[in-house]
């Protein structure tokens, strides 16, 4: 079993360093501490183990550091950043390995950047070595990336001429579409196996800029200096970083000490299923189908009402707590259980509990607290979004898919909402936070998403009074189905029997095309398209066949192409 | 050799009526005349043969029937309207095939709605059966949707639920981006076999209107006149449409007659290439690239400066011409050369004489056969654009890359100019087509699209007056590479030599990517995302194994799938 939970005390590969405002995220693999057997990862190479500790790293600071401005993520090995995804582990996973690791490294480079884009802390990519493939694929989901120029070290995306696949960690899109590099020379950067050096990365626009090894250090400690002393300054790129640390969070955040402290998830691994605190995960795998059912808060008198109290209770606040659950819950589903192929959703507790816990997240998001919870569980939303299952949400008297637990319900493919009276009664509500605090990749609320047809039909929901009951929520196009008391175990039997037969292939193609509608991003065109071609990839003979590049790489055997184009 | 060009005599599938400024399109596919052995087309299915003969039809509607204001699309078979792609053929064919054959269809869909939108014509799907698959695919490209209500016809997408794959013809995309449908809604009804009839089918948004068998033809001919008949309506959708037709227009029309005849393309078909008059195809088998020569006009004192003397010369005015055989060469290449994976573009002629037709071009737009013959040749750069074939274009002396075919350059993934006064001097330049006459599928132009990281480049490079030489192309960001004449031979032979030596797959999906940065519309959607999950999807065994859905579909033997998610 794939363990996604760590901390930095038990960190094999990556070094965090706090100093007042300045964070350093030191790369330094350790070549034999693997996730599976069979490859070294050398030169700073990485696999999912490693990815964990990075994306664990970077949750830790927003929660526990909230002071840090700059992020400076750089190697301790000599004349090496960071070889990318090491090439002996994509040759042997399975398919479904490597297509879960590309989503699950996506997500961590995503959340470098939503964390720039909301929290205004600023990544600097110091690369004192070469930085190839992901290498620079993590350099590139930075703010600011400065390389060394010793006449050797260069930054490259080899995988097309060494591998015969993609960059698959959104390498191509960020180059034309973040750095916004010029097609033909992306083109060319993209083939070339050696990549460019500090000079010409520069005046392409890979690389901010270049320094001689002698004056590496200090340049990049100037540059972070300069950020991290000056508040508000032009080179803070969007009103979001000028504002992220106004002096009264400052000073919300030195009267409390320095940030929450992330403490290890209670969790019981069952035979079938995983048990944390709010959230219970039953596993149906002779039927290829989950339970998961999510607690609402409880009870009402314990929740604070003001950032202070929130910021005492720390990691065990309700909203936290349970999303870092679910956030768990989704990647063991993911990696370790891929037979299961639908998941219900269920929630229980109290909607005006729901209710006001999102009344007080909404009258203190100016609290660095406050908006860290939030966007962490628009990151968990996200992360559902993009889960290669089905999900249904099942709607029952005594549940609770209110405000931040009905997203739950609009990220599902599909709603079932009991409706009969004798049994009890069955609601739905919207709070203030559907208006826009879980904004999905595409950029869109989940309600606009929902809504692309009539755009009034949001305005609708989120003005309406009280909660809506089975026929209003109906009514209102929240709820696929609202079958009745006769119907009701025999509708959800069949349709989880109908929906856990079908190819689950096409099932991940039709759910990622059907999930996304209206703008894309960069975001979606990293796990829409980019993601896609790459998994086609994947499959194919010249990438992974026996005489495929892939399989052949660092073997005195050569690939051998097919070379029809398709 | 798969032939791409055909003409209403020859159809064998469809049958097209003109009625004044009513086109109906017939379909009654022939069951036994197939493109390949191995499968007959029942039910109005269809395979590339078939749409070859739709895409011709739409085509010369536009240029022979400029007078039409709509376009029926119906069935002579009774209570069956079109059962979608044969999944005989699909399941016979190679992958490659496969990819190639949904690209073709779904760019004829694209070619309807580029009609509707720019040209005005409103294209009534009349579902006087059941539309299942690909059938309801092409009722969906079309801008009203009606379905006969005979208690049996219904609308249906059920290849996830029948055949392991994705409604492969923009389906899901247009089904949440065109028509709005709920994602829940859509989910349902995509992994719903049977598909919904009118009732729901409309509630849905998946059609407009349902008639009763008595009624529908004269429900399907009061709507038909009712557009016909009033120029400038409210239920008309955009400015666009509105005007499409203005007076001036129709006299134009009426004043020479109706249209222009498109002739058959003369072209000569050798053992290594096809010579055409103004495009010559020079495949070097060997060595797995082609050499793509363009001829600009020629002698300029020949080519009309008049709406009236370019509609006199017809098909054979240079822009139209020219545009066809470049039409006709990338899909021979795409079809049936797939072995070839770099094109090679060269131009030859006086850039005055090019600059000279896009003058007359610009200056006549307003004109119907002017305004086709643009969006005709916008329509082929963005086949060009989604051609997966690596693209260089290679200037030397004697070249014309200017205005429309300087678009050539823009569309490729790179481009070579020599740099040597010694040779002769090259040179490349703009006309005010480019700066927006051609949009690529994310409605940006290629200018645009180059210079994302700077607009003010376009503006810069469309306010330079006079051709660009080597230095000037080079220093506007217009060039990839300038190399004198020392390095030139080599330097080309080098660059050929490593790209074909690359994998054709992770080429194919690079460009994919790089080609189109920023945004995204339903085409790019359709092409980059849907296209890749479907190609992705063609290659698993869950659809194309031994126990695939698709290849056992309608044998006695049942599908079985692993049921992995990834």
């Amino acid at each position: 079993m794939i363990n996604f939970q760590t901390s930095p005390e038990q960190y094999k590969h990556w070094k965090l360093n706090v100093a007042g405002n300045v964070a350093t995220l030191t790369m330094d693999v350790q070549e034999d501490v693997t996730i599976a057997a069979g490859y070294k990862l050398k030169l700073n190479s990485y696999d999912l183990g490693v990815d964990i500790e990075l994306a664990d790293a970077i949750q830790r600071l927003r929660f526990e550091q909230p002071q840090v401005k700059v992020v400076v993520i750089t190697s301790l090995k000599p004349r090496i950043f960071c070889a990318g995804a090491n090439i002996y582990m994509l040759g042997t996973s399975s398919h479904a390995f490597k297509v879960n690791f590309c989503k699950f490294t996506n997500e961590t480079r995503c959340a470098i950047e939503d964390d720039s884009h909301h929290s205004g802390r600023r990544y600097i990519a110091a690369l004192n070595g070469t930085a190839s493939g992901g290498g620079y694929e993590l350099a590139i989901a930075c703010d600011e990336i400065y390389l060394v120029d010793d006449g050797n070290s260069a930054i490259s995306l080899p995988e097309v001429p060494l591998l015969g696949v993609l960059p698959g960690t959104g390498g191509l899109t960020r180059v034309v579409d973040k750095r916004k590099v010029r097609r033909d020379r992306a083109d060319v950067f993209s083939t070339l196996a050696e990549g460019l050096k500090g000079k010409r990365a520069k005046e392409w626009g890979l690389i901010d800029d270049y320094f001689p090894t002698s004056k590496f250090e200090e340049s990049i400690d100037a540059r972070v200096r300069e950020i991290a002393e000056v508040k508000q300054t032009a080179s803070l790129r969007t009103a979001a970083e000028a504002t992220a640390f106004s002096d009264s969070e400052s000073s919300q955040i030195n009267s409390l000490g320095y940030g929450i402290k992330l403490n290890p998830l209670q969790r019981e691994l069952k035979p079938a299923g995983v048990e944390y605190k709010w959230v219970n995960l039953i596993l149906n795998r002779e039927e290829r189908y989950a339970d998961l059912t999510v607690q609402g808060p409880r009870p009402k008198g314990d929740l604070p009402i003001t950032p202070e109290g929130i910021q005492k209770l720390g990691d065990s606040y309700w909203p936290l707590q349970v999303y870092r659950e679910l956030d768990d819950a989704l990647l063991h589903l993911r990696v370790n259980e891929p037979e299961i192929g639908l998941v219900c959703v269920r929630t229980q507790g109290n909607i005006e509990d729901v209710l006001a816990v999102d009344e007080t997240l909404a009258a203190n998001n100016d609290h660095w607290l406050v908006r860290e919870i939030l966007l962490y569980q628009a990151r968990v939303l996200r992360r559902m979004d993009l889960t290669a299952k089905s999900f249904f949400a099942i709607i029952e008297p005594g549940s609770c898919f209110a405000g931040n637990l009905l997203e739950l319900l609009l990220a599902s493919d599909r709603s079932y909402m009991l409706n009969d009276p004798e049994e009890g009664p069955t609601a739905v509500s919207v709070s203030t936070l559907n208006a826009g605090s879980f904004p999905m990749s595409n950029g869109l609320t989940r309600l606009q998403s929902r809504f692309l047809a009539d755009s009034e039909k949001v305005d609708k929901v989120l003005a309406h009074k009280g909660v809506f009951d089975a026929a209003e929520a109906d009514e209102a196009g929240l709820i696929t189905f609202v079958p009745d008391d006769l119907d009701w175990e025999d509708e959800i039997r069949v349709a989880i029997e109908e929906r856990t037969s079908l190819s689950p292939d096409a099932l991940t193609g039709m759910e990622a095309s059907l999930r996304f509608a209206g703008p894309e991003t960069m975001d979606t065109k990293i796990y829409g398209r980019l993601t896609a071609w790459q998994n086609w990839i994947f499959q194919r003979p010249n990438a992974v066949g026996p005489e495929g590049a892939l399989t052949n790489y660092g073997k005195p055997t050569q690939a051998h192409f097919d070379f029809k184009r398709t």
